[in-house]
Parts: structure tokens; C-alpha cells; sequence
């Protein structure tokens, strides 16, 4: 690649987010940076987009000689606002989301803002990763995984990503020498078992506040849980295709 | 079998909304029928779930006979809520969400609370339904969907699903008359051409609110897209895993 590349970065825990600091600081040692991301962390919001009001975006200041935006809406909304506003009739190269504070390995990618924000620019035919660390606090300590960040934006940058647009990344949550290595996955089989905190509001109503642990079902050689409590970071390449292609054969329904 | 269904009805669009009202009572020919349902139009919030805050569950007298339960969350957050809190204990036979007011064909599965919604109780391992007309006016027409509806529900309260747990249904806007039948699909290769409408705020902001053509690119003979607008009834069986299996083959990346 012989021109700088054209990298949007965005995240879902905000702009102000210690994540997405280190994945901007990382992104700018290969080329022109460009973020939008939203105002407010927006995790768990899936592939939302806000149809039914406007947004607002609002230049910031927040990364020192890189242009950025913040958006009022969600991680799907700042890449398409990116795509179609901030960056209209320019080429990126590369879209990186994060890097999350928590984990989105397995089914997490359903739920996850900074998958689907990843996952947005790659149906625009962008190359795109997720990068997320294993650790969901405030203050997690990203340094050990800037490394393997690096690592992986430079072989995409420079060899494309293969037969896929969208990588699903985790990094363990580990000292630097203890990080295994990377390993290309499957998503794992697991499932979230819900639980729900019932307590009462100041008005004397019910609610409701969801918790849950979860549970891994998949212990195949090259699933994305099992690696990673190895201390690999695992790369899942990642499709937007749905159909359910195995059970296909077979289905008919009766005429009416 | 025998004993009375348990069915757990939902959708995106609200409690409130005409494509509820057809599938509750469709739905309640079959079996008993509960309603766990969002208090207000939550189309296009996909799989988002709500962590940071509480969520209400209030009674609701809007079916007359039938349990129902307005929620404050996602569609996704009623299905957990209705499969953890409002139906603790018991088995849900089946999980139908919809009549969504407007297409969920192709790639808009990714954005649908309604698909969402249906996906999250397959998750559970519920046989799951997501159906949608492809009319998304407010006062849309249902009745010749029900047919089609009933047609569906029977033959998965019969005879199962095949190897899938969850069926993306969507129902051509015509006349019963000019419904063609049913068939099963994959789901189609297409695209959104977004825009954003720009205009000033009261306060003298920009503000961009999204809008957008789709675009389909798949003509192949087994695409929903295609088929629909021929004139039949499309079943996408769907699926959870979004690992891009064609790409992991020959995907590695150099060693640190």
C-alpha cells in the first residue's frame, strides 16, 4: 500500500473511553485517523440504529491532531454517519472498533455495540475489526494488548483479511510475556444464564435489573472461549449471512 | 402433542401495534397465549439488551383473556424477562414475534428487534418465529397474512423446525388471492444506501436523520428478496453462529 491508509476508529463505551484511546494511539502509527464515536457508552446495543429521531454530531478535541467526532447515536449510527457525512466520497481502508473493555467472544458478538459497529462498515465492504479486551472494568489496563493490536492491524493492512471483511478479536486479559500467541477461531457454543435482581423503585414499583452468568458448551480445538482460557487472542473471522445453510435441505412446508 | 402449547408472543413495534393484535390472535387458536411486549416502537434496536439500568414489567389488559405484560426494555429485553421472570418454571413450546409492520427480508435481520427478539428465545432453545409484512405503514392490512401465519404455526407446533430453531417468515403485501404459497430461502445478498437528511435544530444545531434505499444484489433462485417479490410467502431458518466458516480455511497470522 503506497498511499497513508484511511482508518475510521470507533468503539461502544464512548468516546472517553480508556479503550478507545489505546486503539486511536495504535491506529495512528499506521496512517490518517478519523473517529466517530458515541457520546455516551452504548454497550450492549447490538446493531440499534436510531430511526425514529435525529442525530447530532459534534467535532472533539478529546485525541490531539485527530479529527473527531462525537455522536449522539449508536456504534452502528456513528459508522454509517462516518460513511456517509464525515467521510463521504473518501476511501477507507480500515475500520477498527474499541478496544472493548470486556470480552466479545462467542455469542457476545449478538450483543456487543463494537461488534456490530465493525460489522456496519464491513457491509459497506470496508475491512473491519473488533478488538476486545477481557476485562470489563473502567480502568482496564490495555498495554499488554496495544502489542497484539498492532500486530494485527499491520498484517491486515498489508495482506487484506482473507476471504472475510470482519474480524472478531479477544485479547486475554494477561501480563505481556503470558499472552500465548494468536489463534484463528470459530465462535464458541455458549449461552448466557439470566438472572434478573428484583428490587423497589423510590416509587414503590417493581423493577427488574438483568444479570447473568456464562456458560461455554463448546470445547472443539479451535472455538473462541477455550483459546482464549489458554492465553491465545483469538481472531474469528466473522460473516453477516444468517441463513441457517445446514437446515436448509430438507425444509418444505405444505401447500395450503 | 397433547397438552395445550405454551406460547410466548412479542415483537418490536409495541404492545400497542396492529401486527401484535393479528399474531395474538392467530397464536391463541393454538394454545395459551402470553404476551410479554415493549411499552413503545422499538424497531431497528436489533439485539440490544439493557445493562446499566433497570427495566419495568407492568400488567396489561390490552388482549382481553390473554396474559400480557408491557416492558420498559428491548424486544430482547422481554424475551429474557419473559423466559426468566414471567414464565420462570414453566416450558415455552413456542416463541412468535411480529407481524412486524414492514419487511425483515435479506440483511435487515441485523437491525430487527423483531428478528432479534425471536433469535434471543431460540437462544433459550425455544422453536422461534420472527414474521413481518412488507407493509411498515401504521394501519397496515394483516388479514391475508393470518392464513399464512396459522399455515406456519401448525405445521412447527406439528412437525418442528428441521435442524433450525428459529424461521425468518415475511409476507408479500397483496391480496390473499394473490399470495403464491411458501417457500424456503436463503436469505439475500443486498444492501442499504444510506442518506441523512441534514436540517437545524430549534437551537440552531445540525442535526442528520437517516434514511435510505435498499438495494438488492442476489437473484439467485432461492434468495428471499427475489421470491417475495414474485409473490410468496419466504422461510429463512436462521441461525446464531456467525463465525465465516469459507474464510477460516487458509486464514493464519505470522507468529510475534
Amino acid at each position: 500500500m503506497n498511499k497513508k491508509p484511511l482508518i475510521l476508529v470507533t468503539n461502544d463505551d464512548g468516546i472517553t473511553a480508556k479503550g478507545i484511546r489505546a486503539l486511536v494511539e495504535v491506529a495512528s502509527e499506521f496512517g490518517e485517523v478519523v473517529v466517530v464515536a458515541p457520546d455516551s457508552p452504548q454497550s450492549g446495543k447490538g446493531h440499534a440504529i436510531t430511526l425514529h429521531h435525529p442525530l447530532w454530531l459534534h467535532q472533539s478535541d478529546i485525541f490531539e491532531g485527530i479529527e473527531s467526532f462525537e455522536c449522539t447515536g449508536t456504534p452502528v449510527d456513528c459508522v454509517k454517519l462516518a460513511k456517509h457525512v464525515v467521510l463521504k466520497d473518501r476511501t477507507v481502508d480500515l475500520c477498527v472498533s474499541g478496544i472493548n473493555h470486556g470480552s466479545n467472544a462467542s455469542l457476545n458478538i449478538l450483543y456487543s455495540g463494537t461488534m456490530s459497529a465493525a460489522m456496519e462498515a464491513s457491509l459497506e465492504g470496508i475491512n473491519s475489526i473488533g478488538f476486545s479486551l477481557l476485562d470489563f472494568s473502567y480502568d482496564a489496563n490495555f498495554e499488554p494488548a496495544k502489542k497484539y493490536v498492532r500486530h494485527i492491524i499491520k498484517q491486515v493492512l498489508e495482506n487484506g483479511m482473507g476471504k472475510t471483511k470482519l474480524f472478531n478479536v479477544n485479547i486475554p486479559n494477561l501480563p505481556e510475556g503470558e499472552i500465548k500467541g494468536i489463534k484463528v477461531c470459530k465462535q464458541a457454543d455458549g449461552q448466557w444464564i439470566e438472572d434478573f435482581k428484583a428490587n423497589e423503585d423510590p416509587f414503590g414499583r417493581k423493577y427488574y435489573w438483568m444479570t447473568g452468568v456464562f456458560v461455554n458448551h463448546d470445547q472443539s480445538e479451535n472455538a473462541d472461549i477455550i483459546n482464549l482460557s489458554k492465553g491465545y487472542v483469538t481472531v474469528v473471522p466473522s460473516a453477516h449471512d444468517l441463513t441457517d445453510y445446514p437446515a436448509l435441505e430438507g425444509l418444505e412446508f405444505v401447500e395450503l
